[in-house]
């Protein structure tokens, strides 16, 4: 029924930190159980492969984290993780996918995805996929449009334009820009026009058809995966693509190629997507008690007057609280965050400080 | 220079519930050093024995804390460990004290203290106990009447009658009542008069004195006791207090002695005296940083935005917050806690609840 050489590629190298203390330098957000029984990528990859079989699917991931993915993901073929030799932005790791799947199929065209984020409809973003496949097939570079829940500031916007063909369920616009993360008054008028999508990292496109597009708009990185794709089926791959990988430039998919090709369209979906940001926005995704509050882990917790709280606990640790309203309170073995949701985003600043001071053992 | 008749007696049973979770079963609030480098017991030997040697010290302890008070105050004689099979209270501890005094030495005055409070000024405080002393040889049940630093209703109050004599710096007076804990209007009335003082459940009295008033007021103790004190010197002493404090009722100095007797005397102290109740009223005992902030214990913390807390955390554990304001945080390697200064009180609440549910772990 899909397309038989539509591929998925996950990237799986993000970092978290404001999902600190839990999401660490050795088990980042996409490897942990935030949501659910399941890790973010295992939701991610059992997302997609009702369309896409496993041996379809790519996962792009760091080095220190590939045997993470192996235990994670164990019926993904070996040869389908592919090994950054370090992060340089989604624009090199989506070209580097792009270049092994030319390798293997001249027919190829990859959907492209983050692995740490919440999608709650799959059927719904599967139905998307397909339809986004079927528009790169004329050309495209095809983005997801999340429509926006509320006039969030902290996202890129997308301005859909002409109404192109899609599949009878699912419509597809050109897009006629990429707006940046927008001031308040800003974004309430996105959202009020209709116009407007989140831009949720979501790609759908022909490898030729990105190929060329990073051959026009970062012709460094280009050059860089030739030199990458010429080296892969020898000894050489791991040489050359450190080598490459010292030169490539740091970009992202937006910056470096959406912002700047000609050719792009938007498949506007409505899928329960969250990109589970921060404590806070992780606490609203899931069921709350009869006391309003969300408790987490395998440690134990007894709460006093309190309310709308996230507490997480492990081992058999015991948490308890007097008189907290609306509080993040995340308990690991080796360190603590407590802070009120509102401050949930400046936990980005507890591990900047960290980094500043260099207790490493924390990050 | 002091009166060589003139005995210590520590009480160490206490519990301290509302510093939980560093006060636990095992290592109650006396046993901790949570006002500096020694644990309040040892504190509260070191103040006294400039005055009162080590051979003249008693302290009267539980069986499970025998080890403890062996440990932290090596010197004393192991005689001077009075082991109590279970808490009855004040009154039958400072009776069992007052026994084995009397066969030890039929001219002996006794200073009852808990070994769990903060007194800042400790030169001030052995004065008054001399002065105390010399009071006591007429008769009287002495206490100690704190001077209030402001009106607590958390305390009971002792109002003061005529002088009687003192020393020459330290003058005494009449009980004229005892006053139990007070509302907020009666306790500013209390303190606007400058005649009421904090009772501080510090006494002084000859053994005689006390062990008559035991006989009045408390006769099935007097009783429970003499038998006690029969059997002290002889293989039997275990099982005869075992019998005696299955038999006790449970009371304490105050409702069942002092409120009732006639010949009570009160030497007012300014001493910088503490009961170092809850987390909230310890934290004001320490010195801050310039964040107006107490951070204890050995572990690491980093506090953004964060004013007028108290951060307890061991080991290694490092505390982070955000945006926190008069909080008390206290992180042990199986409990946290975590609650606003106000509900420190609260903290009591917690114990109970978990004694309740039988997580006998966590007490």
């Amino acid at each position: 029924m899909t397309d038989r050489h539509l591929y998925a590629v996950i990237m799986a190298g993000g970092i978290g930190s404001r999902l600190w203390p839990r999401s660490r330098k050795a088990t980042p957000k996409q490897f942990l159980d935030l949501l659910g029984p399941r890790t973010m990528l295992q939701d991610t990859v059992e997302r997609i492969t009702p369309s896409i079989p496993m041996e379809r699917v790519l996962i792009v991931v760091g080095q220190e984290h590939t045997e993470t993915v192996r235990s994670q993901v164990p019926d993904l073929p070996v040869d389908n993780i592919l090994v950054e030799p370090g992060p340089r932005g989604t624009a090199p790791c989506a070209g580097l996918a792009a270049v092994v799947l030319a390798g293997r199929d001249a027919e190829a065209t990859m959907a492209v995805f983050p692995a740490d984020h919440r999608i709650a409809d799959a059927a719904g973003f599967r139905k998307a996929i397909t339809a986004a496949d079927r528009i790169a097939q004329d050309g495209y570079l095809v983005t997801l449009g999340i429509a926006p829940a509320y006039p969030h500031t902290g996202y890129g916007y997308i301005q859909r334009g002409d109404l192109l063909q899609g599949t009878d369920a699912v419509p597809a616009y050109r897009v006629r820009r990429f707006a940046e993360k927008p001031d308040a008054e800003t974004a309430q008028e996105f959202v009020r026009t209709g116009k407007y999508y989140w831009n949720g990292g979501i790609f759908v496109w022909k490898v030729a058809t990105i190929l060329a597009a990073i051959g026009t708009h970062l012709p460094k990185l280009a050059t860089e995966l030739q030199a990458v794709a010429a080296a892969w089926e020898t000894p050489r791959r791991g040489e050359a693509l450190a080598s490459a990988w010292s030169h490539v430039p740091r970009t992202t998919i937006d910056y470096g190629i959406m912002e700047k090709a000609a050719r792009i369209a938007v498949v506007p979906v409505d899928i329960g997507w969250d990109d589970v940001g921060n404590w806070a926005t992780l606490s609203r995704l899931l069921e709350a008690n009869e006391q309003t509050n969300v408790l987490h882990g395998s440690g134990r917790s007894l709460l006093l007057d309190t309310k709308g709280s996230y507490i997480y606990s492990s081992g058999r640790k015991l948490v308890t609280t007097i008189g907290l309203e609306g509080f993040v309170v995340i308990d690991t073995p080796d360190a603590l965050l407590i802070c009120p949701k509102e401050h949930a985003e400046e936990v980005r600043d507890i591990v900047n400080r960290l980094k500043e001071e260099g207790l490493e053992e924390y990050l």
